[in-house]
């Protein structure tokens, strides 16, 4: 028998996502399960093996990866800590599943399994220092250098989203002032935008929100700009422009190959995607921009399946 | 015969730098002779065999190792340009030195060959992951992770002074606007103290101006600082709390176990660091901050050669 295929789990707050993964990445077999934030590790061990024991593929598994949102001790395999999950402190997350699974297991933060899983899907193995950043609730990412993921010192490298775009400005909940993600994670960006006059007083936006919207996400305001509310383009415009100007200093900095947007909020597109890389142009230096290639994930959805798959690869 | 000693040379644009260290970075013969932008490749390479000749422990050394300041090409060993060196574009730099200097020979930016010189001198070892931050006339910075020199995509990372502190702020020499190195840069540095009249009007300043002094200089203003002198001091402040912004971004996105302060200005000593420490302390994430180290380099005026040495350790 060969065991050729990799299990790969994103352990995510609210779902958990499980695919059997092939050496191209392709996935084979797919399940899910709904997770809650008071879900206990014992709890998610449990209907992790009863999906996993459904999957045909499992037998021809040579091992498997998770990711998981928070503070992660990947040489040991403990969480020490995740936002998204209740109580779960130091949990020796590793141990207890390789009791279960195909051996050897790895767990990884959330954003650098990601990372590795868009080395390969959006990377197509073409590339060896990648960064991906993901766009949602907060800004995250994750860094690979010379194909492998990044951890630094205490595994906590990534964190793109408190880079200061303003030094002195807006208070960020992690204690500084002026991160990345203060102005552009998602609820700062909806509570921006509800405090926008111009733009809450914008036919289209009341169009949108007579049909029952309550809030005004970032989906809402990418409907308003792709049907040519010039207000909700401006505040796509300046999402660009400020997520620009961090990459271009990552550019100078870090001289990657590839630079990867994924995320929830990365489905904005090219109405993040065009002013960003105008202004990554404008400011980093010629030859590190010239070579780095920056792209939407075509592959969202699946990049931390794949990527925990892949940490063992 | 036992060949177990490195050639290390640290080409600046006023001076060459040559050293024979072995293998725990000890210095054990050293050279120099002046630079001059108007250098020829030609020139540089005769001096060098002269210089190289004339020292007893040539006959044992295994490998060459060469920083230069500028855009180069590690893979080939050549330097593409160099702005303290007139004309060098595209100089087979490596090439050249082959014929006459122990091989392998290597060909390095000055700032990464500093960074990994700080690894083994100022880290001794101990650290995996160090960011070193030379502070000078520009703002450089070399990385190493893993022990090894980070190079990027095109062998230009590691420009931490082109990150923004200031994204809609003062013009930077390198076209983007409000980089770190526009308002720490040496140059800038000056020209900011002599536009400020509480400074240029303190007795300590005017005393020293007295002496001959013609240019406020980071030294100068370092000077009255120690002198007591408060507006001094106050630029201090200013440049560290600066810096810091900047390091505190670093530790988020890099997480590295130590940086290394390094260059001419880095001698203001304790002036930079009270603040610059107390600004990431106060900005950077708890867990990074609490196992990053932050020090000033003991060992400044050497650690090119011995970075260059190291090349090829």
């Amino acid at each position: 028998m060969n065991k050729n295929l990799y299990l790969g789990i994103d352990l995510g707050g609210s779902e958990v996502k499980i695919a059997i993964v092939n050496g191209s990445g392709r996935i084979i077999e797919k399940t899910t399960f709904p997770n809650s934030y008071l879900s206990t590790p014992q709890d998610v061990v449990r209907r992790i093996i009863e999906k996993t024991e459904q999957m045909a593929n499992l037998k021809n598994v040579c091992a498997t990866g998770v990711g998981v949102a928070g503070d992660i001790d990947q040489e040991n395999g403990i969480v020490r800590f995740s936002p998204n999950l209740k109580g779960w402190r130091n949990v020796k997350f590793k141990e207890m599943l390789e009791r279960h699974l195909p051996k050897p297991v790895k767990i990884e933060n959330d954003a650098n399994a990601a990372a590795l899983g868009a080395l390969w899907l959006d990377g197509k193995g073409i590339f060896r220092n990648i960064v991906c950043v993901t766009l949602g609730t907060g800004i995250g990412g994750g860094l690979v250098f010379d194909c492998k993921i990044y951890h630094g010192a205490t595994g906590t490298a990534g964190e793109i989203g408190h880079i200061p775009i303003d030094p002195y400005g807006r208070r960020c909940k992690c204690g500084s002032r002026g991160c990345v993600e203060a102005y552009l994670g998602a609820n700062y960006l909806s509570e921006d935008a509800e405090k926008n006059r111009a733009l809450m007083s914008s036919p289209v936006i009341q169009r949108l929100l007579k049909d029952g919207e309550l809030r005004i996400t970032p989906k809402i305001i990418s409907e308003a700009a792709n049907l040519g509310d010039k207000e909700a383009r401006k505040i796509w415009d300046m999402y660009g422009e400020r997520l620009g100007i961090i990459l271009a200093g990552i550019v100078n900095l870090l001289n990657p190959e590839l630079i990867v947007l994924a995320g929830g909020v990365s489905q904005a597109g090219s109405l993040i995607l065009d002013p960003l890389k105008k202004t990554v142009e404008e400011r980093a230096f010629k030859t590190p921009v010239k070579n780095c290639k920056i792209i939407i994930s075509k592959h969202n959805k699946i990049l931390g399946m794949v990527g925990a798959a892949f940490l063992n690869k």
